[in-house]
Parts: C-alpha cells; sequence; structure tokens
C-alpha cells in the first residue's frame, strides 16, 4: 500500500516538531513525510489548487512540475505555508534545497514541496530542516504508512490505496504489497484531507507513484484525466484551499510499458478510492452523500446541477436530519443554467423517486436513510449524460470544529 | 407602520388553520394575510425569484403584475404551494378568484398570490377559502401590524418598515404612521425571511406600498434599482427559495407626484432596513456580517468577492467562533475571476487590517469579535468601485434548526 507500493520508491514520516508537543511533553504527532524516486526513472506529473490564493510550496512545485522531473517530494502538516509573503517562498526553497543536500545526487530544482495546515503562519524551519535529516535517515522500501500518516491534519485516519495489473494470481495474492513477478506494474498512493474538500480540488495532498515506464507526459494525461472525475467532484463544504497538491511519479523500475488506457484506469481507481475515503472522513459529517445526476442534456449541465445540490446547506442538514427533503433538491436544481423542464424533474432519494415531474411522488415514508450512505439521484429528463458529486451533509460537529480551528 | 401607514390601503391578519393548531386546541398562529389597494390609483410593480423551479403563486403573480396593476395581494403562511403541478396552480388561481368574489368591483386578474413554508404540500384549501372570507371582513386601515405577524413562519419577529416624506416636521412627530398633511407621502412595507436568504432574493415575501401617485413603469424602475442594492445582496445561507415575491402597490391617494430619485430613495431605504432586519433575524445566526469589498475594478467583481466570502462554510464558522481567521477570506477571494493580485489584498476584521499585501498584517488579537455585527473589508487592491453583502454566520442552531425542519 501506499507510496511504497510501487518498485522504486522510499518513503519516510517522522515527528519534526513542527505540530506542537503532547501534553505529557513526550514530542508531538508525525508532521514530516519524505518520498524519494530511486528511478531508473524521473518521470512526474501534477495537478494544483485553481485558488488563485496559492501557497508558497504550490507556487514552487509547479514550476518544478514544469520540467516534468521530480526525484523526491518533501511534505509537512502543521502549516500551510500559505499567506506568508517572500518569506514564506524562501522557506519553501530552503526546505528544497536541504532534501538536495541530504539526498546524495538530487537538484532542489527537482524536489517538490507540499504544506497543510494552517493559514498565514510561517513554518519553524529551526525544527523543519533538521526534521528533513532525520527523514532521510529513515527512509524505506516500507515507510509508506509512516509518511501517510506524517501528512494528517484533522484526518482521523490515514489514506492510502493501491492496484497492481499483470501479476499472476498466486503472486499477487501472496505479495500484496510488492508485485515481484514478471510483468507487473503497481499505482499507489497516499492522501491527507478531511474538511475544505471542493471542485479544482480539496484542501488535500495526494502523492502516487508508479513503477510503471512512462515518460511525463503520459503521467500528465493519465493524472488530468483521473482527477477531473474523481477528486474534482468531491464537495464536502464548498471551500477550496490554498494549497492542493495532486503528483504521480513514475520510477520505471518494472520495466513494463503499460497500453495508455490500462494505465489511465489504474490512476482513476486509485484516485477514485482515495477520494472516497477523503469524503468519508470529512470534518464532523455523519453522512456521505452520493448525488447522480442523470438524463443531462451534457456533462458539464450534469456537473453544475451536482455541484449545486452539493452546495445546498438547507439540504445538507436535512440529510444529516435524515429528511428526505426532495424539495430543497428542486430548489437547488432550480439555481443553475442546465437545460431542463421544472415540470419534469424527478428526484429519487436512496431510490425512492418522492418527487416525479415536479411534483409529489412517492411515499417519502418510505425512504430509510440510517445508514452513513445516501444517495440522491437527479434526473433532468433533458438528455442522456450523468455524472457523480459526492459531498458530506452539515452538522453541528462540523461547526464546532471548524468555529475553534485556529483559536 | 407596515402596508398600512401609506394612504389609501386596508389590510387584515387573521388564523385561517392552514398552519397546525397549537397544543392546548385553541387554533393556530396567523397564517393568512390581505392587503387591499383602495385606489384611485392601482399602479403596481413586482420582482420575484430568479429561481427556475418557481411556486404556483410566483407564476401566477408574475402573469398579474404584466399588467401593471394589483388591487389587492393574498398571502399565506403555513404552505409554500411550490412543486404542487396542476393542481397546485388551480389552488392558487382559486385563492385569487375567492379574493374578487369577496371583494366588490376586484378581478381575479389583478389579485397577486404569495405563499411561504414547506415545499411539496398542497394547501388545505376547506381553510384558506373561509379565510379569505374572515380576512375581508377584518379589513382595516390600521391592519398593517396584523398582516405582516401572519405572513410569519421561523421568523421570531415581524418586519416592517416606513419612509414618509415632505410632511412639516411637527405633523411627522405628532403622527408617524399617517402623514395627513398637505404634501406627505409615504413608503411603507413589512417583509418575512429568515433564512434560504439568498440572491436573487431571499425566502421572503414583502410588500410595500405608497401613496405616491406614479404609475406601473415608475413603480418598477425604482422597485428593481432599490432590491439590486438590498434584497440581492442579502446572503443568509446561499440558498435562493422558489417563492421570494417583492411587489410594490401605489394608491396615489396622496396626490403626490415625488421626483424619481426622491421616490427611488425613499423606496431604497424600506428595502434596505427590512433587508437589514432579515439578516438579523436569520434561523440560528449568532452573527450578522457587513461584508464591504473595496479597491474593486468594477462592481460586478466587488459583488462576485463579497458574494463567495458571504458563501465560505469555514469562514462562517470561524466568525461564529469569534476567530478572525483571515485566511478564510484570501481563500474565498482566490476563488473569484475578479481582478487583484494575491500578494496585494488587504483584509480587515473588526477595523483591524489583520491581513496586508495578502500576509500577515496587524495582531489578530486586537480584533473584538465580541459583538453581533461583524465587519469584513476586503480591499482588491484593484480599482475604485465597491460593494456590500451582508450574511450571517454558521451555528450549530443553524443545522438544528433546519435538520428538524419538515419532520
Amino acid at each position: 500500500m501506499s507510496v511504497t507500493a510501487a518498485k522504486g520508491f522510499t518513503a519516510a514520516g517522522i515527528a519534526a516538531g513542527i505540530k506542537a508537543p503532547l501534553a505529557n511533553g513526550s514530542g508531538g504527532n508525525p508532521d514530516l513525510a519524505l518520498v524519494v524516486n530511486n528511478g531508473p526513472r524521473l518521470a512526474a506529473a501534477g495537478v494544483f489548487t485553481s485558488n488563485r490564493v496559492k501557497a508558497a510550496p504550490v507556487v514552487w512545485s509547479e514550476q518544478v512540475l514544469k520540467g516534468g522531473r521530480v526525484s523526491a517530494v518533501i511534505l509537512n502538516s502543521g502549516g500551510a505555508n500559505a499567506c506568508t509573503g517572500p518569506l514564506g517562498f524562501q522557506d519553501t526553497h530552503a526546505t528544497a534545497e536541504k532534501v538536495a543536500e541530504v539526498l546524495d545526487g538530487h537538484s532542489a530544482g527537482e524536489v517538490a514541496v507540499a504544506s497543510t495546515g494552517l493559514i498565514g503562519i510561517r513554518l519553524p524551519m529551526d525544527k523543519l530542516l533538521p526534521g528533513v535529516e532525520q527523514a532521510a535517515a529513515e527512509l524505506s522500501e516500507h515507510g509508506g504508512e509512516k509518511a501517510a500518516i506524517a501528512i494528517k491534519t484533522t484526518d482521523s485516519v490515514h489514506k492510502t490505496s493501491q492496484v497492481t495489473v499483470g501479476v499472476p494470481p498466486a503472486a499477487a495474492g501472496g505479495t500484496p504489497t510488492r508485485p515481484e513477478a514478471g510483468g507487473g506494474w503497481t499505482v499507489g498512493g497516499m492522501a491527507k484531507g478531511a474538511g475544505m474538500l471542493a471542485p479544482g480540488l480539496a484542501t488535500m495532498l495526494v502523492v502516487l507513484t508508479t513503477d510503471a515506464d512512462l515518460p511525463a507526459a503520459d503521467l500528465d494525461t493519465a493524472l488530468r484525466a483521473a482527477t477531473r472525475t474523481t477528486f474534482d467532484r468531491v464537495d464536502s463544504d464548498g471551500c477550496m484551499s490554498t494549497n492542493d497538491t495532486v503528483l504521480l511519479l513514475a520510477s520505471g523500475a518494472s520495466g513494463v510499458v503499460p497500453e495508455a488506457a490500462v494505465f489511465a484506469e489504474a490512476v482513476r481507481t486509485v484516485c477514485d478510492d482515495l477520494a472516497r475515503q477523503l469524503i468519508g472522513d470529512a470534518e464532523g459529517a455523519s453522512k456521505d452523500i452520493r448525488i447522480e445526476v442523470v438524463g443531462a442534456a451534457s456533462e458539464d449541465d450534469a456537473v453544475e446541477v451536482g455541484r449545486s445540490i452539493a452546495r445546498n446547506n438547507l439540504l445538507k442538514c436535512a440529510i444529516h436530519g435524515e429528511d428526505p427533503n426532495w424539495g430543497r433538491v428542486l430548489s437547488a436544481i432550480g439555481t443553475t443554467s442546465a437545460v431542463f423542464e421544472p415540470d419534469q424533474l424527478n428526484v429519487a432519494i436512496n431510490d425512492v423517486w418522492v418527487c416525479k415531474n415536479g411534483s409529489v411522488g412517492e411515499d417519502r415514508d418510505l425512504v430509510d436513510m440510517r445508514y452513513r450512505e445516501v444517495r440522491i439521484t437527479a434526473d433532468l429528463a433533458a438528455g442522456t449524460e450523468s455524472a457523480v458529486i459526492w459531498a458530506n451533509d452539515l452538522t453541528a460537529d462540523y461547526v464546532h470544529e471548524n468555529s475553534a480551528y485556529s483559536s
């Protein structure tokens, strides 16, 4: 699992002291992760937040990724290094230089940096830089889980995923995390994120690795196609972060050049799994809401309607209260520019068509909403396109967590 | 005050039994209001929800207003008559016919109808129609307050406002609600709304009346100009209703034809006062947030940025927690297409410039957020345009009220 599932990668996760020490004085939680691509290939692609207010590490890493080569990724939790001005950018630069210095033969220009945590606070470089040395000393082919743990902020669990292709069943069953058999290749990854999830990416840091032997352009194509229908369609609370980063690194260590479609599907599967884990761990949420818009005239219409439903606070409260309030679905649809006629709209909640032709449908008392997953189906009756958006309910716990975050 | 402040109007508010009876069996709360224009003029203008899923009374009243004449408005709480199909529209039609029948010389085609309450439920016409008779019997020049009370849903208070122009000071002081002195004219009004407030109008019903002597076209110009910068810039929770209705009726009973600019300002003042009352009574809110965007390249930019800030759930939670979290303001600004440079943005919270040039500014501990009104100033440093948007914080009470609304 995680970023060391694919051959050619080592990783580490340590407590550098960026997060506050624990109450018993025994040092803080893990807060610094290092992922190293040991090659032979150093190809990479990245997708970043579309927020125009970008954190320093995003500005830095976007530049690094233009070269299509990444030898290492350093990630910290405990501070976003966003809205920290020129000095914050210098901190990111110094971090990359430190990684290059402690890893023989690396160049800072090929070191990606990612940060997550509070906005508007400088990172404690006196703790972060020594942490880089410690992380480098602890690099391991089994370090993927520790790296995934070190990037957590308010996440309740760490998130990893893996797909392995082309390994004989016996080998795959026997060695699930490290396919050594000929012909096999793997896409693995880790993610952090537990709120502030929104289109154009969630507040999330994601590092994917593969031992497939592909150039940067092919990685870029597969990654963009995958994020478009996975991370980009996760909308926990409509808020977009300054730090979102998704990286895909290829080592080529399997020696296999997969078909483009097969590789794309593997990347999409890992992204989809991680995106689903993000929704499942969203701050304060008690429900995961799967919104499927069908019968749309275009995919854009389906996505617009799905997002409008996903962001309707009144509906999110109703779902929290296990109230199949389809009127709020209709009023959310009504704010969009999608093609539809109001008197032809149909809405199902957990497969009960509570709204038919824009009016009362099946008995709402038939809807069973006791379980965490709630499925809303909105039929626009205007075409054959569809899209799925994932969202969360709105709860008092969400308010509590986010009203006390920085104070 | 209210809709009977201007000469030429009578009103009533009664309990027709549309709302559930009280626990002691003594009948329900007031739920039916009637406002009648006794002329001599019957000019009117209206602004309605921009939601494409419109309640039956909105569809009806939009048609009525095309004629520019309204002799009476019948309003009910206890049911929105939205998403009720063709039968729901018949109910609205029957209500207007009943009003015309019980008021001598009225035509159903000049009777506007407005409803508010739950979506997707038919109105109890066996109670509503007899209620129309009762309301007509109770019409009074002093009925404005009762009418304002009858349109409440989750409102904690009823909302009215009044501006009187051109009355000698002594007369104005002595008779604030009914200017009889020569040359005086009045704009008065009532509003309901306590949540679901959003651009393109709040879930609100508003009836404004004036005894100024103006034709429908002049009323329309003044009303659209007023709503654009008042009700349209109230954004309690980002949700847009299916039932929003704002009507302005002129009786001409003062015999005064005011200057266009003076009349427009009077209408704007009443709308602004009512809009501010809506925000102050929003469901579950503990803070009223005044978001002023300055230094914008255009008014559209200022409004787009203001709305983005107003709708950021994470920021709304932070304000609830009295946390001057300017990073969330910046990340909300960053999602817009407005003209700005991230490293030139400035943000003040309650006049303390906690963010300067996109980075840390004055000490956030200087911000005092104990009071209900919180002022956020966002300076885009890109021009000279500005706009003000009003919003509310996001609270556990909001979640509680809206997760149990229909169940």
